[in-house]
């Protein structure tokens, strides 16, 4: 079902509703927002078979991946719930008066900074889509959300967008809590970002997409922060004692992580990094018979398609770059062929395209000469949303620059295990150093990720009647508050 | 004493042995940091009364205040030294391992962003410049730091610099933790925020100099955050009820407000609404009769004086603006003179002039018509580090309205106070949406200015020898952590 672009005026309109429901949803209860949460899981459950029957036709991801995305997705806006009720995000802060030093009392906490506008991705058709984390944690803080549909899937996107206009109803909320924008040029997203009523902005997707959204935000006469994930290629770094004893082992896990959902993850393991030697060679070689055996399968739609078919053939015919395996089924329209290969760390260190990303089932072998040459490939790559390493505890002690260096470059440090699989939990770190996001003191997985959108308020100097709930004396929220620098949920 | 601007390649050097110190320095532990800002507390102590000399001959301000902003600084360095100590800042969440779901161990930390960039303010050499609130934030982060000295105090800049080079030589650690870089043309910032190992950049003073700096921070290959704090009109409305009774009162705070260090301070009350009639023309007299005795006095430097007298006379040329009272008492040279105008509602919607900053002892009293029209100032106003209220609980009540929109324009919302005096404390903001700063997110002052330099880093999978000592099981650092989405100190 096609949908025609909305009309700048629409989005005008849409803008100027979610205005009009800021101050109304942004004193709702926290109660009140979790409610509207979970009844929004409760309506998106309630789309059944149907939504899951539109995601496969629209994005060729199969039923069970569907499924399953969908009860994670739930699983987000049930979690934040909680999260938002707990109050932790508020993260509110009192100091009471010290007449003989002057100072007056002061209490902060944390505001909505008003209407979101989120970028769904085209992977993630619910997970980081039209009711995805950005919209939850956007909703969870008190912000009006505006979704830009991924035209890629707009007719899920449209069904899901009905669920939640069906809960912001039924809470009795306006209807401007929510709004829903369809758009196959990038004008309807360049009148999103530079609309004067929006405050800030999420994204997940490509680099190019990414950063011309955050170039807009920062031109607007009044810059707005930009949130946008724009993936990475994830290096996995082979470290000696555990590819001695594990070579076979370490190749069928990340033969794995390279071709789930035909590899199109933002956590995709795209480079793979070892000592040259025996033991790496038994690896790639296995890594390879893997690949061999995998089967092609179909990517989400054919501009994906097209350009992993582009990217993989550039790739593979750069000097130096020798081809390891590839899926040995012959891959029907549309299918993302399954590959490995392999380079030098000298011709790494020489052609930047070796570390470029080749978003589908592709990954890179680099064969390093030296543990040396393991530490400087890390400082040579730019900014990741994970970086692995496959290490025992002896090499973890023996390998510390390249530990630091692995730090340094991502927001997640996985020992021992495929980047693919991202934890919905407080602890997760979904984000990193640019160009993995625009801005690697965020996360988009987890209910930190509420911090996006917030902004801190002191009240100086009010009496307790005037003071919003969670700052009052008594503590009727019963929430973790920093008192005079002490912890505590105790009354003042 | 003139020093020379630093070139190119000095600063190549500076911010190298920056790069080079930092995976020393964020390796130390937090109480190795808190004993460096408390041993740059006391070196800065150990300056005395030459330091203050060097002031007071630099930026004209008076001993009295030069000392009382010294103590603030050392205050700041030790408060921010505890809050470093305490962890609160490393935002600790773990989430323990959960097999039957396939859940990974994830535990995540507050890491260091690298090496942070100084921009000192004119208008406080000690608390806002060189061993001010951005340097001893970074510093409890982790961080580097190179300063950029304010050419107005260079050389109390550089007496400061000297002081913290001494600490940190003492604790044995590289002396490239603390750079510090002359340059009088806009050169040296440039070459500074676009450096390759610049990772943030800290600033304090005008609109056009911190717009820049963030421009060219988002320009970059690489972009990097920039707090800026370029200061705001900081309105104060006053409310019927409270008007009535204590318009004289009123009027006495607010001329010490405007006056105050020759309203030169950011929070300087540079905007003043009320309602017309008979209380608001016994409050605009009893202003203009104080700021009539008030004396001039000497501005921090002649560009500043020069700047002050231009921004007064264009305001006061303005039609409908009429003045009310000018310090009777002649100015000397570079001396600013205390001045009160007013001008109608009308002629402030109309002329955007009229509600930008004039940085010196200058305000302006707006007489609206009617309550809906001190709202719809409200929300005609850019963003203001704060706003104030005069109001008693009944205008309160009655003024919801004002009372919403003055929070959404706003980082610190004051209730019967000037908005001059910043208490040091977790629970200030200072900060707010801008123009009055680059990202509303963040604050200046108070131990939550540390966000500003850290990223979130998780560890997966990690074994807890190889864990940081804040993630361990033990809990060896005793401090405050979420575990399982429980805040606890317990082990586990």
């Amino acid at each position: 079902m096609p949908f025609q672009d909305h009309s700048p005026a629409e989005i005008d309109q849409i803008m100027q509703a979610a205005w009009t429901a800021f101050p109304v949803y942004r004193n709702t209860t926290l109660k009140q927002r979790a409610d509207l949460m979970r009844a929004i899981a409760r309506e998106l459950e309630a789309t059944g078979d149907e939504l899951i029957q539109t995601a496969m036709r629209e994005t060729n991801l199969p039923e069970a991946r569907l499924k399953n995305e969908r009860n994670r997705t739930m699983f987000q806006l049930t979690s934040y719930a909680e999260a938002c009720e707990a109050g932790h995000w508020l993260e509110v802060r009192i100091d009471t008066a010290v007449p003989e030093k002057g100072d007056p009392d002061v209490r902060k906490l944390q505001v909505a900074l008003g209407p979101i506008v989120v970028f769904g991705a085209s992977n993630f058709p619910f997970a980081y889509s039209t009711a995805g984390g950005d919209t939850a944690s956007a909703l969870a803080a008190g912000c009006p959300v505006v979704v830009k549909a991924h035209p890629a899937h707009a007719e899920t996107s449209e069904r899901v967008a009905e669920a939640i206009r069906k809960a912001v109803k039924a809470a009795g909320l306006p209807a401007g809590v929510f709004g829903h924008v369809h758009g196959v040029s990038f004008e309807a997203g360049k009148a999103l970002v530079t609309h004067p009523h929006t405050r800030a902005v999420g994204f997940t997707g490509s680099y190019g997409g990414g950063k011309a959204l955050f170039d807009w935000a920062n031109q607007r006469k009044e810059p707005i922060p930009v949130f946008a994930e724009m993936g990475s290629i994830n290096p996995v770094f082979l470290l000696p004692g555990k590819l001695k004893t594990s070579a076979k082992e370490l190749a069928a896990q990340l033969a794995g992580s390279v071709t789930l959902g035909t590899g199109q993850f933002c956590t995709n393991p795209g480079l793979i990094l070892g000592i040259a030697g025996e033991d790496l060679d038994l690896f790639i070689k296995e890594l390879g018979a893997a690949i061999e055996k995998t089967a092609p399968s179909t990517m989400l739609h054919p501009g994906i398609a097209k350009a992993y078919g582009e990217k993989r053939s550039t790739a593979l015919k750069q000097a130096e770059v020798e081809t390891v395996g590839v899926a040995a089924a012959k891959p029907a329209e549309n299918q993302g062929v399954p590959t490995i290969a392999t380079a030098s760390a000298e011709a790494f260190f020489k052609n930047p395209l070796l570390h470029q990303e080749v978003f589908g089932p592709y990954s890179l072998v680099i064969r390093c000469g030296n543990a040396d040459e393991l530490v400087k490939a890390a400082r040579h790559l730019e900014g990741q949303l994970t970086t692995a390493l496959m290490a025992t505890d002896e090499d973890i002690k023996q390998h510390r620059a390249l530990v630091e260096a692995a730090q340094d470059i991502c927001g997640r440090l996985i020992l021992n295990g495929a980047p693919t699989g991202v934890r919905v939990s407080l602890s997760m770190q979904h984000g990193g150093p640019f160009p993995s996001t625009t801005d690697s003191r965020f996360t988009s997985v987890g209910a930190d990720g509420i911090k996006r959108w917030v902004r801190p308020l002191a009240f100086q100097g009010w009496s307790d009647a005037a003071l919003p709930d969670a700052l009052k004396n008594g503590n009727p929220l019963g929430i973790w508050r920093m008192v005079n620098n002490d912890l505590t949920k105790d009354p003042i």
